[in-house]
């Protein structure tokens, strides 16, 4: 038997609002930051649990300070036992009954309990020496239903249900692992399309996405009609008429506005309009699907829980789900998420960048692919070449796939060193003028 | 001129779950807490502004976090300007490009916005003179639709309605500002209700609350079928037949469990269910509310912001819509709510009880009379009688109705005696076992 001994957290943010990278219509000037958290156990057999929030600049202190609340649900406490049932240790912490008032399983305090259960996760992976997909994609359809909170849920989907799409995936499992680790998970990159960026930077950047072999490229848009229009057609220039070109309006617009924007952008045939409004907005989602047809939609980065997922299936107002590893309750929820996404038919192109968000993220598709879906056919995770020289086991992007990861754990561990030198001493980050 | 000098935070909770006061189907041992905040200026006049998030005791110290998170956007600017365009200032709070990422709009984060929204509008009030309420209701109608974000609301109220919604209660606002100071504003309560609560006390206070002259009672409901059964047969006989007994069930359903649930209490004509399942579910709320008809939906107090309230009145998820002070961005987005509530012809019962949240929001429902709804027709003002001494300015019920505030401010200032003794030391809020 063995406990858990320490919980370590850091404020940890990059300067990245320096160079313009992440630029967007809402997010002008991000300093990619990340709440950082390490498990240690008295085990002795040196593995730790690490992972984290990712946020983009102020507030990551706020974050910092919710992991700090759930030192109480984790220090001193049975490691095995913990592990040993992830349903009940993710419950655990979403129903505490105070804690849940800051939400419920929303914002600061939801994303808290992501990286805690995120965590946990990494260290049991590491303890059955598996990366996390191959690990969460050895389990019995049985244990994986148990992982899933079906509150709120069960009008969409019931736990025979999930139980019934996983039993249906269990016999091809061997060979899709294979196949996995033979050519891995496609691939798209943001990289080309940030707001900050140059028309020359853009479309060399276009060319060069097509050149390393990604399947397809977003651009940011709805800061300006005329710039999205200019920068579209130099996009679709550099990658020829027919190379997927998404979109990206990150919330800008409200319900009419995106309807119209997103017409006026047609002639450019855009693979999808993604965050075309809020995320909360359930309904608006489903009035701009409508709108804009055959344009597909999608959404999640910001999408708080299952429930709102949930929503968004239900009303027709997600084509492409784009789950995210830090911004919902933790590899459990996103099981669930997964699970809805395969009840409702829709693609998952999970969005990634940021800080470590690749490589917490991989893990999930590549569970979807061998253990859920069953297929990778459209799918793609978002990739940016960025602040991965700072992980452990950083992604690697080849010819426009994913690598599929064999280290054991769920790829959230930072370097020591660059804990060390970016963790915040108040340099940047004020509050704007 | 004058200039922000200070911004003190300050964790405040009080024992309560010793009591069991405030127990319910998902809470069952509140702790009711608040993440206070005073503001002070240079101004030499002696007013602060004063307001907090209510919390239920662990995390109170996250919201706090929250709350410093925000003092660069206060110390050193000018007072006259910030409070001279209190939506500009709003939306300075709300759309900070990298705090917005922990939301956005819900959660932590937005609560946070919301307390300095309402400090600042507590001390402009004290600047004015006046109590909130009347402050508010003596603006323009220009004035008061420049206070809303209308971002992602114009799908169901554009700013021109809005106008028009507030010139065409524009006339009879002294005669409703004279009405409100006589007769004061309907109440119901809380108190006979907890499930914490034995039968006898149960029958005792729902007997009380009518000798008292409240116009309703409500009860918690959802730990259990046949103990709801037998709890809501002693207060149905406490009161009579046709005396409106509201229940709660606090989000503890599944859409298809709440419709079962609440049709096997309508023998006792229950006049509303309120939260039947997750605040974020538009959708179910909307299902729950076609399955349990003709009993009213009755939702709010945890609804993150105005967009999610947008989408229950547009999906006929919501008849009653439970407003609560210190849950969305402060002032500011709850004009919004009432105004949405006016657009759609649904009652505005704000949710009250716990630290303050009687003291704070009987100023919106009072503005909303002057203002917006011009009725006070079926509408009232939750009320628990508890921890108001700890107020400046204490709400005071009598027969059954608020008393109007006349005392300068939003009513949200606690006494200093009180904020020390109760300023948190680690005493309680232990994590569960």
């Amino acid at each position: 038997m063995s406990t858990i001994v320490s919980v370590n957290t850091r404020d940890i943010r990059f300067p990245t609002s320096l160079q313009l990278d992440g630029s967007d219509a809402m997010n002008p000037d991000p300093d990619y930051s990340a709440a950082y958290l390490a498990i240690r156990t008295d085990a002795g057999d040196g593995l730790e649990g690490h992972a984290f929030v990712f946020t983009i600049g102020r507030g990551n202190e706020v974050q910092v300070a919710a992991l700090e609340a759930l030192r109480g649900h984790l220090i001193g406490r049975d490691v095995e036992e913990l592990l040993g049932d992830m349903g009940a240790a993710s419950l655990r912490l979403t129903h505490d009954s105070q804690l849940r008032w800051l939400g419920p399983e929303k914002g600061v305090m939801h994303m808290a309990i992501g990286a805690v259960v995120n965590a946990l996760w990494d260290l049991r992976a590491k303890r059955a020496g598996r990366p996390l997909w191959q690990h969460l994609a050895g389990l019995s359809p049985e244990e994986l239903v148990s992982l899933v909170d079906f509150r709120y849920l069960t009008d969409a989907i019931t736990p025979s249900e999930a139980l019934g799409i996983l039993r249906a995936a269990e016999p091809g499992r061997a060979e899709r692992t294979a196949r996995l680790l033979e050519v891995g998970y496609p691939a798209y990159t943001t990289t080309p399309g940030w707001l900050g960026y140059s028309d020359e930077k853009l479309e060399r950047l276009c060319r060069e996405a097509v050149a390393d072999g990604f399947p397809q490229i977003k651009l940011k848009v709805g800061a300006s009609l005329e710039d999205d229009i200019r920068r579209l057609g130099i996009a679709r220039r550099a990658v020829g008429p027919d190379f997927p070109v998404a979109i990206d309006a990150n919330q800008r617009w409200d319900v009419a506005d995106a309807i119209e924007w997103v017409n006026a952008l047609a002639e450019f045939a855009p693979a999808w309009i993604e965050e075309p409004t809020s995320p909360d907005d359930v309904l608006g989602h489903a009035a701009i699907a409508r709108g804009i047809e055959p344009v597909r939609v999608a959404t999640g980065e910001h999408v708080q829980n299952r429930i709102v997922f949930k929503q968004l299936l239900q009303a027709g107002g997600m084509d492409v789900m784009q789950i995210d590893a830090t911004r919902v309750g933790g590899v459990n929820e996103n099981i669930a998420n997964l699970l809805l996404a395969a009840k409702f038919g829709v693609l998952v192109c999970p969005h990634a960048g940021g800080v470590g968000l690749c490589e917490a993220v991989q893990h999930l598709s590549m569970f979807d692919y061998v253990a859920v879906s069953g297929t990778m056919d459209g799918r793609m995770i978002e990739y940016v070449d960025h602040l991965h020289e700072h992980f452990v086991t950083p992604t690697i992007v080849a010819r426009g796939r994913y690598l599929t990861p064999t280290a054991p754990g769920a790829g959230t561990e930072m370097l020591a060193d660059s804990i060390d030198a970016y963790t915040w001493r108040g340099a940047h980050a004020e509050a704007p003028a």
